[in-house]
C-alpha cells in the first residue's frame, strides 16, 4: 500500500493517546504512510508501535537525534515528521528535524519560551520548510464556515469577542485534601519543570486564543489577566481581557475546575452586521444572527453554506463528524501543502489553511503575557 | 375591593411600560390597592391612569412633592410608594417620600451619584423605613433555589463566577450612518444628562452584579474594566474582571450590541463541590452539576427542589412563569414586609428577601467603579 | 374602580388553582371587574373568595342556578360568566347561564358527552351568545405567529403533523404497590364518574388536538388509536394516528407517565415550503425552517415577526411571558369580543381569535373517537 | 503492514460514499487489512480503488462470483467480506460468500424479500458463519450506555416507546413541478425495481426499529401504519403504532420531507422507574430522568457511566466522537468476533454486540409489515 507521502513520528506510542489520534486522522485520507518513528523511550513500546503500523526495524529509532540524522541522509527521506512527545520536548525535537531539512507537524503548545518559539519560526523560514502546529479545533467544518463568513463581511466590523474554554477534570484540586489525586493527572501537567510556566492557559487557553485568531484574523495587541492557582504551583483558571488590532476588545475565560464543563470551548464574535456563536461540544452547528433578523442555525454541507465550507464536510449534514474528523481535516490541508511542495509547486495562502509555526509563536507569547499580567496584578502586557 | 395595603405611584402612566409591569405584578397577590399617584407630568396621561385604576381625583397629584406632603398628613396615608419615573428623578423623588415617612419601592438604578445613593440608604435607616429596589430578576424561582443551594454548601467553596448580560437592541449604533435611529431609543438612554455616567453598565451590567451578590452573598471588592462607546457619549459594551471577598474572581460582560442576544442575563457559579448555571431566557431551569456527577436540569416545584424554593413557585412545573411572576414574587416579599412592619412586627433577614437600598447603593458604586477603571485604562478600582 | 365589563364566576375559590389563574389573567388588562360569584359549595370558601375580590354579599350566591336566575333579572347583569368548576359540572352550569342569556367562558374539557357538547353549541348559537373554552396554550404569542405564517403560505401545503403532550405526574401509577398515592391526584382525575370516559386524552390529548386545529385550520376526519391504562380504570397514555381533511396525516402521543416530561406539549408542522416546531416549555420561541434554508429561531416582538403577532406580545423579546400571559391573551380577545357585542357591533372572524364552543365540541368528539378506536383494537373512527 | 485479519469488499469504490466509511471505520483499530475486492463494475473505478488501498491485481476481481469462488480456494482466504453494493444486490452477493464459507458484513437493508432474508439467516447458521448488518447507529457509545441501563433495571418496566427518524432531503418531491430534481436523488432510491417495496421506511424507518430492539431487547409483535407517497411510487413519510412483547406500545414516525430535520433519529424510552431520551444529532449525550428526580445529562466516559460503556468510548468526554466512530465501534466488535472465531474460541452473547443477520431479518419484516398495513388501510399486521 505504498502511498504518495511518507511520514515519521516522534513520540506517540500506541499506549499513549495523541499519537493514535494523529494516525487515525491521517488514515482518513489515503495519501500518507508511516515509515519511520521513534515512538517511545521504552524500547518495547517503541517496537510494538512500529510493528502495529508496519514500520521497518531499520527505521525504528531509539533516539530522535539518530532518527533525524539517519532520515536526512536517505534518498527516500520523510516528507514530514509528526511530533507527539510530551510538551517539554517539542522545541528540541522540532529543531532537530528542521535542521535535518524535514517538514514538521508539532502538537501544541509549540514550546515554552518565546525565544525558542521565535527561533523555530525563523529556522523554518530559513530552511523553507512547512511547520504545522496541531491546534485541531480549527479543522472542524463550521469554524471554516465562520472564517469565510467573517472574511466576506457577513457580520460587518467586529465589535466584541467573547470566548471561554472550560473543563472540570481538575476540580478535585480545589479541595486541599484531594490535591494531586485527580485521575489521569500526569505530573507533567502541573509541574513547572514539565509544563512550563502555565497549566490551564497553556493547555486550553491557547486554543481559545488560536481560534479567535483563526476566525477573525485579528492580531492580539495587549491583555490584562488574573490567574487562579488555588494553592498549586500553576494556574487552574484565568480571566483575561484582550485588546486586538483596531481597538476591538473581548474576554477570555479558561478553567479546568468548572464542574459540568467537559471540553467547553465557546467562541462568540459580534459585529456591526451580525454575530456568530460556536461551541466545540456541538461542532457541526453555528448560531448566526444577521442584524435585526432571526438567529439561524447553520450546519455543515447544507446548500446555504458557502462552497468552500461545503467542500470541507465529509459526510451529509446530520451525521456528526467529531474530533477525529477535525484532526483529519487539519491533516488533509497539511498533506496537500506537503504534496504541492514536494512537487515543486508554489504554496499560496489558501494552501496554508492549517495552524502554522506563527500560530505556535502567538500561543507561547499569549501564555507568557497572561502569566506576566497576573504576576503584575493585572497590568496590561503587550504582545508585540 | 378594599385591600390591606395601600400604595401610591410616581411615574408609571398607562402609556409607559414599567408602571404597568409593577401594577400587574402587584395584582398577582390580592393584598395591595393603588390609591394615590402622580403618574405623569402630562396632565391627560396622569388623569387617564388614575381613572384606569380607580384612583380618586383627590389623590391624583400634579406634583410628586405635593403628593408626598399631602399623603404624609393623611391618617390613611400610603403604606408605600412605587417610583417608576425616568432614572434621573429617582433620587429626588425617593428622598421626598422618605422624608415624608413613607416606605419606598424604587426602580433600578437607584440613582446616579454614590453620595446620593448613600444618603438615601442613611435616610431610610434613620427613618426606619423599608426601601426596596426592583432588580426583578432575583424574583424568579430558580435564583431562589440557587441561593439556597449555595448557602447550604451544595457547590462548596466558590472558585469562579462568570456572568454576562447581552442585548442587541442598540446594534445599529455601531454603524455611523445609522446612529441615533434605533427604534425606541429614548434620548434619556444615551444622553449623560438623563442617564448619568453610563448607559450599558448602568442599565444591564448592574443586574448581573446584583444577581451575583444575591446568589452568593459575596461582596465585590475591586474590579478592572474596559468599556466600548463605539463613538458615542456613553458605553454600549463592557468587559469586567471582578474580585470578591475571599479572593474569588470572575468576569462580567455586558453589551447592547450583541446580535441575537435579546435579554441574555447568564450567571454561572463554580465551586469546589459543583456548579450552577442559569439563563434568564429560560428562567424555570437551572443546570446543577455536583462534582464528578452528571449535570442535572433542576426545575421549579419539583420534589427534588428545596422546600423554600418550592414555596416560591406559583404554578406546576412545566408551566413557564415568566417575567411578570418574577416581578410579582419580588412584590410578594415586599408586601409581606410592609404588612409585618405595619402590624408592628419585627422584620428578620428572611422577611427581607428582595433587593434593598443597599443593593441599589452597590449598583451605583459598581457603575462608578467600571467607568473609573475604564477611564484609567483598566486600572483596579476598589469598591469599598 | 368600576370597569367596563362585569363578570361572574362559578367555581374557582381562592383555595383552588384555576380560578386564580383566570382572575390574574383578567387583571392583565384593566377592563373587567368581578362582581358576582358562586365560588364554592363550601360556604366559608365562597365567602372568603367574595371578600378577597370585593364581591358584594348580595351577589355572592350559594347555588349556581340561583345565580343564573338572579343575574338574568338584573339591569346590570353580568357581561359574562367564567366556569371553573370540576369538569363534570361544566355542562349543566354552562347550559344554565346560556339559558339565562349570559355569555360563557368555560374551562376545558367542555363536557363529557358529544350530545351535551353539541347541545351547548346549538344553544349558544340560538341565543347568539359568546361561548369561549379556555384552551389557554393558543394564547401564547408564538402560536399566533405560527397560525399567521401558515395562513400566509410560509410553509406551503401541509404534509405531516406530529404532536405530543407528555407529563410524568402519574408515573407512580405504573407501580401496582404505589397506585393511588400520587401527590395531588384528585379522585375526579381518575374516576370515570368525575372524569368521563378518559383521563389522559381528555385532560391533555385534547390540548394537542386543539392546538393543531388552531394552527392549521384543518379538520380532523378520522383516527386510529391505542390507549394504555396500565391496570387503571382510565387511560394514562395514548398513541394516535390522525387523518385530516385533504388527506394530511400525523401522529399524536399523550402521556402522564413519561418521566422527565413536565408539561411537554410539542407541535411540529411540516409543509412543502418549510416547517414550524414549537414547545410549550419554551413558548417564546419557534423553530422555522424554510425549504432548503437554515433553521431560524423566531421570537416574539422581533422585527422579523408579523405585525399581528407583534401586537400580541406584551413585553420586549427576551423577557419570558409565561403561562399567565397566554391566559391573559386569550381573555384579552374574549373581552374585546364581549365589549364589541355589548356595544352592538358585529363580530368578525378576527374578533374571535380564542377557542370557542366549536373547539370544545371538537375536543369531546376527539376524546370519544380515541376511546372508541382503542376499544375496537385500533380501528379507524370517523369524527364527522 | 501485515495485519491479523484480512478482509475483502464488494462494491464501495473510492468514488462512492459508504465504502469509504467502512474503510475509515476499519482503520480506527489497526487489526484488519483490505486484501481483495470487487469494488465496481466500472473497470477503472475498480482498479483505482484497489490501488488506493494496495490490493493486489490478482485479488482485484471483475465479478463478485469469481471473487467468492477464487477466495474460497485460497489457503489465506478472506476472514470476512464487506458488502457495500446498491441494496438490490445485497441478497445475491451475501448468499454467494456464505456459500463460499466466508463471514459476511452487509450494509442495511439486508435485502428486500422476507424469504430471502430468512434464507440468508438460515444459511449463516448452517455454515456457522458470522453475519453482521451495519445498522451503525447502535455503535455510538450512549446507546450502549442506555442498553446497559435498561438491562440493569434503571428505568424499570418499559411502558412507552416513542421514536422518530426525520430527514428533509426529499422535500422538493412534495412539489409536483420539482419532482425528481432533488440533488443526489439516485434512481435506485425511489424506483421499486432498485429499492424494493419501500423508500422511507426501508431506508430510515428500519434504523428506528433496530435501535428500539437494540436498546430494549423487546420483540415487535404487530403494527398498524399509514404511509404517504405524495404522488410517488414509494413512501416518503410513515406513521406507525407498534406493539411489542408484553403489551408495550409506542409510535414511530419516519419522514424524508420534514424541513429542517437532517438526520433526526430520536428514541425515547419511558419506564416505571425513569426514562431515557437520545438524539443522533448529539450522540454523546443522553437525557436520563429517574422517577421523581431531576433530568440528568449523561455523557460518555464520565465516572457516572457504567464500566462497559466507559470502555466503548475512545476519547475523553467533551470531544465529539461522531458517525465514523459509531461505525468503527461496530466494526471493533465484529473484528473481535471474527478473530475469536478464527482462533477457534466459542463466541458468547457478549461477543456479538453488533447488528446481526437476525436484525436484518427483523428489518425486512418490519418494512413489509408497514407497507402491508398501509395497503390495508392501517389494519394491524403481525410480525411473527
Amino acid at each position: 500500500m505504498a502511498r504518495e507521502i511518507k511520514y515519521g513520528m516522534v513520540g506517540g506510542s500506541i499506549y499513549a493517546f495523541i499519537g493514535e489520534v494523529h494516525r487515525k486522522a491521517l488514515a482518513f485520507d489515503t495519501r500518507a504512510e508511516l515509515v519511520a518513528g521513534c515512538f517511545s523511550n521504552v524500547e518495547s513500546e517503541n517496537i510494538d508501535t512500529a510493528k502495529a503500523y508496519g514500520v521497518s526495524a531499520e527505521r525504528t529509532y531509539k533516539d530522535y537525534k539518530e532518527m533525524a540524522a539517519a532520515e536526512a541522509k536517505r534518498a527516500d527521506k520523510l516528507d514530514f515528521v509528526s511530533i507527539c512527545t510530551p510538551n517539554f520536548l517539542h522545541y528540541e525535537v522540532a529543531k532537530e528535524f528542521l535542521l535535518a531539512g524535514i517538514n514538521v507537524v508539532c502538537e501544541k503548545p509549540l514550546c515554552f519560551a518565546v525565544e525558542e518559539a521565535e527561533e523555530l519560526e525563523k529556522l523554518a523560514k530559513e530552511k523553507d520548510l512547512i511547520f504545522a502546529v496541531t491546534y485541531a479545533y480549527t479543522g472542524y467544518v463550521m469554524p471554516k464556515v465562520m472564517k469565510e463568513m467573517i472574511a466576506n463581511g457577513k457580520i460587518g466590523k467586529i465589535a466584541a469577542i467573547i470566548a471561554e474554554y472550560a473543563q472540570d477534570w481538575l476540580i478535585d484540586e480545589l479541595s486541599p485534601e484531594k490535591q494531586g489525586q485527580t485521575k489521569n493527572l500526569s505530573v507533567w501537567r502541573t509541574d513547572p519543570k514539565f509544563s512550563g510556566i502555565s497549566n490551564c492557559v497553556g493547555d486550553i487557553g491557547t486554543h481559545a486564543e488560536n481560534m479567535i485568531h483563526y476566525l477573525t484574523g485579528l492580531k492580539m495587541k495587549r491583555l490584562m489577566a488574573t490567574t487562579d492557582n488555588y494553592g498549586h504551583a500553576l494556574d487552574l483558571n484565568a480571566n483575561i481581557i484582550a485588546e486586538y488590532e483596531g481597538g476591538v476588545r473581548g474576554q477570555i475565560w479558561c478553567s479546568q475546575i468548572a464542574a459540568g464543563r467537559m471540553n467547553g470551548l465557546v467562541v462568540k464574535i459580534y459585529g456591526s452586521e451580525g454575530s456568530l456563536e460556536w461551541e466545540q461540544h456541538f461542532p457541526d452547528y453555528v448560531k448566526y444572527t444577521p442584524r435585526g433578523k432571526a438567529t439561524e442555525i447553520l450546519s455543515k454541507r447544507n446548500s446555504y453554506i458557502t462552497e468552500a465550507a461545503h467542500a470541507a464536510a465529509r459526510i451529509p449534514s446530520g451525521h456528526p463528524e467529531g474530533y477525529y474528523v477535525a484532526f483529519a481535516n487539519t491533516y488533509r490541508n497539511i498533506l496537500n501543502a506537503v504534496a504541492k511542495k514536494k512537487a515543486g509547486e508554489k504554496l499560496t495562502d489558501k494552501d496554508l489553511d492549517f495552524p502554522k509555526v506563527s500560530d505556535g509563536v502567538n500561543g507561547v507569547k499569549f501564555v507568557h503575557a497572561v502569566i506576566e499580567s497576573s504576576k503584575s496584578d493585572g497590568a496590561w502586557v503587550s504582545l508585540d
